[in-house]
């Protein structure tokens, strides 16, 4: 079994693994990490008329560049740079405890409200489908601060929209811009899931035409694996559905009708996922009866052979022991008969026929059940 | 196995296959299909007096052939032409949002209410019970539009109680008509249930007296199969549930009532699947059970038989042996014994009938077992 | 395997099976079924004074017998003269989508408020607890109008009590009556679930003692009847906590507490058949178990003796080749020895003896394992 | 296996048998039982003060006994004398339809609400844990009226608390007295658990050094038991919780704040519990694993061996054949050979070796497997 | 297997034994323990200005150490001193029926609201992660009780941060004091889940990389005491929901905010659980599987080489045969063909060569199966 190439996928997986703090330490803290890798900080400010875009190094640069009076998405690419974390938390009235979540990016999806602003969790599938990266959205009037842990092209598209001043996008202030990004992730697990369906079948296939080429680690894993994503998509679902549920006040009516088609998006993931991974747990019952149908044919013909040349031997046997013809006319006469030879092989023949006979009336040997009516 | 013919049915199946839009595409966006099939737009407009029907080309005369004061149903067959969709979008005010949901035709059925209209979607069951098509209506006083992906014929009774003017139908609004159709939907899954619970009857009647002509690919695909169809009429009852459960002002008492019932009918859809869905796992089960059954009667009576000539094979072997008779008194004088040869018979034959009678006694042969008070 | 008796009797089975109307038909339709046989109607009209008992021809008659300012019991005795039903609905205004659900006897249970009636519909098991009929019960002030798809005897009972005047049931109004039908039919499944619970107890003693002569259709089929019971019983406890829930204002407080007492009979009809069900599942199980120990001990007894006799027939075999003794001292002087046949046979005892001990130490054959401490 | 004995033990088991009555028999009948038992009623009253103890023959005894002003605990021990209970109806207004479930000693705990008195019946285990009886309890202010089928050992430790006028019980009301007994029932399921839990410690230690010695139906039973006794204190929860939910005026703050206490002690028995029977189901998992671990181990090593005597034993049949060496040099010159014999042993032996070997390595015999890194 | 080295550590585990107290006893006794383990009482008091700390022998002392005006932190380690519990009860009006809860110190996670004061019920897991213990806070104005069976290494993170005074836990009162601990807990629990998972992992590895070495009691066990785990994490899980669903006046809204954060925590805790349960649970399936077809591998191969040497031993039992050549033709020619020996070795050889053959192409022997397209 190629264990170990299969194996070495699960380093990874869609389960964000969480880095421990000192159980203990205060909430709200951001110990420094060695290493941090630089953020990068995008401001696109924008309103009717106009749309302005600019990088920032830091929170402070970034407010100045979010100009009043327009929708302003600030994009933090990097969550390592904990200095610049706290400068916005500073800068932009962010909770630490929203804070913390952020530079610990193995939350689950989630929603908080806080006074000012709405805080959403959500994890992003990586375009291979393998791991997911946690993006953050800060919601607040007229600001929509977002962190990502990685570059995330898909993002593309939406400041593409913003350019090309997209009417509702435009016209919709920054929840309506959450909701965008929410929707572009929420798509974003359509194409792991078909990926894991197209896995399946092609599993299906390998068991039904090679099943010995069937790798079990695989199954265990893609089945371990779906329900991580299972769990992450019903939190998923959770959220938009809070969102929906509470009552958020900067939340538009516009808004509110397109978040609700997002969760009929959400639940489809779910629904396809859910299906997945029932499909994905069948596969190893159904591996195990294919094989061991395969095994039952196998060791029934084997063993209808064996069965047969056992009396067979016996026979041979009989007609190889020593004993003295010359003492007596009853020992093994047959031995000096002139039809002795023929007659001891048409007795194992006859023998042979007899036990083939019997076994394929009783359907143990040869197809013969299958031709029945 | 038949594999390959079992598998090509796969590609249908009652779940929807979503076709991918580009994520972070905007929401509401109907992208142009090359080579749309033309659709079909009919108009049915009807009042206690008078009932019309006609044709219409787009949306416009569509609009044009709906007369005030009578209830109109639209039936537009086709939803590949996108022009004629937003041409709908616009004459009726249909939302975007749910515009987008009938050209995307993977939805899950759902119940949506915007300021003026109800949405309902629901998938119905092909004639062949393998396939589903996305029937959307939008309820408006006086409006009922009814877009299908394929032509239905199971609406024709629809047309035909119209054109009967058949009071309830003729005096009930256009909820009543959507109530109508909504239960017509539902009816369709009946035969569809009852096709796999008469498969399921005569799989079970394979395993019973023929397993080896149980292909488990079938099974395995009918218990994926009826999982799929599970989701899609819980859903349906959802619907249901929902546009009872909701205030909407457009539902008459008569029609309250009416769906009432209907509801009754997806919930024994529900239940009918499910127990059709646990017989269906159930057989696999069963069929494993069967096939060991038959294994385990098969190995034991060629084990036993095996066990049997072991000994046999062991004595003959025995007087195969070579010692030098002449050597020695005690170098196999049954060799030279007159009765040599009757007694080494003998000494198989009982030693054959008394492994017979211990696994008789035991049970391990022949039928003695049942026997058995 | 009797699988052909076996499966005779699932022809029935408590779940109801849909006649399918044709779909798109109008809702509340009685379609004329030929041969339809005539129904009875029985009236009984009962005050504190007086009882009086009748039978009528049709709804008409029937109206005229049923007094007013007294309790009038009125029992159809089949449903299948649709003419018969549409009278009942015009002569007391019963709904004709009720009326529907009294034709088309496949109901689930269920609990439907109309503005001037109650509609209960319920399943009675027959008596031998196979299958079950539809009853279905009209209660209106004054009035209990009671149809039956057969003759059922129970309900005798309810007669007699009228009859005796049994103050309680005089007492009550209609509701009540409604309660003590209730209550028959919920007592009417105890049997049922008991004679279950009987087959089980004998089929676990045949698995223990006799396990060949256990029958996987019989458990399988039980399984699946036990399912529909136990969704029949659930239907039921929720028709009897609907209607405690809801507000009806014919019910009156002392029916109320009765009825309080009946649902606390039809949660434990509910789980009992939830026990004997999970008990049923486990039969199959602890089957497979027993035989999969049987067949166990079967082949490690066989080739234990297999495996035992393998060694002794090398031994045989090796002094029965046919090296030349003449050429060579090493050619097999053991043929030429005085005690050659007795060190053989020696050798061979002591083969099996070793053979046979470091099994037993192993524990793989004999009981010793169970001897050990 | 022993089933006989440890089937001898069904017949009791925790979960109620139902003694039907007649179907449609008058709610609130008290059949006549012949031969019933005599019933033992004590009436200890209490206050402050004094403590008064004494039997009573008859419920009017009983009734005099009960002092005004106090708290009044009347045990009734034995109710088939439906003589009896109809006395106390009468005498203390005790609702008919609850009497009928003090004399239906099968009812599942429950707790109902009367207008002048709250009723609560509950099972109590008994001490060898088998098995269970009815208690009831009718809790009036200044009364507690408490049914019992059989004596109830540990009810003494409540009379002993009263005759040493325990502050809170003493000044506690009857609501505070029946909270004690509920307390005490509740308390008794802890040792029953307790009991399987050690059982099933046994059962595992038996099937890691012993599986042979497991039986199966003992396995099979607990875990039946295990199922009844959950449901059992499923509901006992509930009849607590919904004490504590409902707005009950008799129920004093001290005595609500007891009883939630007491609750917690009822949710972490129906946790135990639940826990043992996830335990249980997994014995028989666990057992057969075990058991097919060792069969394979077993039959992977004699068939090893006879795998390895195969070959041995058509080298020993090639030359035992009598073609005749005089014919020609080709007919079989090993005979001949002086090193002919020796060269055959060696052959035999170099065989055995290679095969051991090759056996060895792929692991499929001895420990090798586990000596590896 | 080293069943008994696995089976030594069941005795803990993490969910609590109950010490049974006598059923019947009154509620909120403290039964004296002999031999009590002395407690120790540490009271910390701090406000904006200073901290002090200081040890008490007993309740009053502790009482007149905790100043008013300030937070007063008292953890006492040890509860088996019952007479110092009754002391705190007195000093402090702690409610008796939750003395007795920290005495016997098994309880589930709960929380408790009494009129003055709020009790919460946690476990801690301990360092090795594989036994709990209990604590128990009682939380009142400026007073936070904690009682801790053993000492907590942990909580002395806490005490640091009162000393190093940090803003957010000085400015908080007694409820944010509260928050910090029940925080740091559930912190504690990750490491569990964590060591489980690794455990986990390493299992897999073995099944995967040498199955025989893997020991089914240890998965078994494992799987055990992840449902005890998870038991308890969900139990944390809603102690920490019920806490801020609850109208707790003394509860602060920074609190109330940190709280949230922390049931986020305890939400990912049983989450992380739940997915290593699945996993645990699909060990033992994994663990089979692939035994099952190590097993049927090797069964396999050998069956193959029996099944080939049984007719070539056929062949040589035929030619050992000792029919008279020189009384027929017919008898045995072969025997003296000068070609007869090479003959019948090809025979065998040609035999051989076609079962294998034959095999090969059916994929049951050698590796083809794999190298198939």
């Amino acid at each position: 079994m190629r264990s170990r190439s299969a194996r070495s996928a699960r380093t990874h997986g869609p389960a964000p693994k969480r880095r421990h703090g000192k159980p203990g330490a205060s909430p709200g803290t951001l110990p420094p990490i060695p290493d941090a890798r630089p953020s990068l900080v995008e401001v696109i400010s924008y309103c009717q008329q106009e749309v302005t875009e600019g990088t920032a190094a830091d929170a402070a640069a970034a407010r100045a560049l979010a100009l009043p009076g327009r929708v302003n998405l600030i994009v933090v690419t990097g969550v390592e740079d904990h200095a610049l974390l706290e400068g916005f938390g500073e800068q932009f009235g962010l909770h630490r405890l929203a804070l913390e979540d952020v530079a610990h990016t193995h939350q689950r999806p989630k929603f908080d409200e806080y006074e000012d602003q709405d805080f959403v969790v959500l994890r992003v599938p990586d375009p291979e489908g393998q791991t997911t990266q946690q993006i953050c959205l800060f919601v607040a009037p007229e600001l929509l601060i977002c962190f990502l842990e990685r570059p995330l092209p898909a993002l593309d598209a939406i400041r593409e929209r913003i350019r090309q001043k997209r009417p509702r996008l435009i016209a919709g202030g920054s929840d309506y811009l959450a909701y965008a990004i929410i929707d572009l992730v929420v798509d974003l697990y359509f194409p792991v899931i078909d990926a894991y369906d197209k896995r399946i079948d092609e599993i299906e296939d390998t068991i039904f035409t090679n099943p010995r080429r069937v790798e079990v680690p695989v199954i265990h894993e893609m089945k371990r694996d779906l329900a991580a994503w299972q769990r992450i998509s019903w939190q998923t679902r959770d959220v938009i559905l809070r969102m929906l549920g509470e009552e958020i006040p900067t939340l538009s009516q516009t808004t509110r009708l397109h978040l609700r088609d997002c969760l009929d998006h959400a639940r489809q993931v779910a629904d396809l996922n859910e299906a997945a991974r029932d499909r994905a747990t069948g596969l190893l019952d159904l591996y195990l009866s294919v094989m061991s149908n395969r095994m039952n044919e196998i060791m029934r013909v084997l063993t209808v052979i064996a069965t047969i040349f056992m009396p067979l031997a016996f026979i041979a046997g009989v007609y190889g022991m020593n004993f003295d013809t010359t003492k007596s006319r009853l020992n093994m006469p047959e031995l000096g008969w002139a039809w002795g030879y023929p007659f001891a092989l048409s007795l194992m023949a006859g023998t042979a026929a007899g036990l083939l006979l019997y076994f394929r009336k009783q359907g143990w040997f040869g197809g013969d059940d299958r031709k029945e009516p």
